[in-house]
């Protein structure tokens, strides 16, 4: 039999990759934008507050960062805890969870610092084209 | 001296994990989108023509798939090649630039796979509170 689920595939391989593709989609339309990626990355320094991520980020505004956040926490990647201080304080913190999202996070920010310089002659040439 | 750039940093591990967070949004403005991210999982099983990228991502409209293929055109991750066959034919295919970002691609992949159900799980009680 050829047939696996609705479709016929050409063996375990393209099975996996099409399984991965599509949890690989499933995550990216939940966490996969810019500003959630980069509030994990500001929470992979340590608890933060509001203010101190906004600057960390940096371009990101304040109702974004807080439907970013309040996302990441439906999603259970992130705490918030209210201390009753005075003046009230809350910080946001990474689950462990989120914790594991670091290492490919980083691996992909690493790949992104490196290739940067690559991919800006890339589109200079295509643009110098068009 | 405590002033780096614009703005007072902690030290060198701070300072690095700022650079790498702009480095990333740059990279996520351009390759972030989910659908850039399936079309380069989909061309890392091989050299693909349109209408078989648009069967392994499943859910992509004719029109995305072709902004998005341009977009990773100009950013010099896939090459466009026509053949003057009869009928014509055209393939898409990863630069090595664009099989570089297969590896930690794959590993973001594997732990939306695994992490998955606990994000789902995370959600149910997250909507069942408020």
């Amino acid at each position: 039999m050829h047939l696996v689920g609705q479709q016929v595939v050409d063996g375990a391989t393209t099975d996996d990759a099409t399984a991965h593709c599509r949890a690989m989609g499933y995550i990216l339309d939940r966490v996969g934008d810019k500003w959630t990626i980069m509030a994990v990355g500001a929470l992979s320094l340590g608890p933060m507050r509001f203010n101190e991520m906004m600057r960390k980020i940096g371009g990101v505004s304040h109702r974004m960062l807080t439907l970013t956040l309040r996302g990441l926490e439906r999603e259970g990647l992130v705490t918030r805890t209210a201390y009753a201080t005075i003046p009230p304080k809350v910080e946001y913190e990474l689950t462990d969870l989120g914790r594991s999202l670091i290492t490919p996070l980083t691996a992909l920010a690493d790949w992104a610092h490196q290739n940067r310089p690559a991919m800006e002659a890339a589109r200079a040439r295509y643009d110098a084209k068009v």
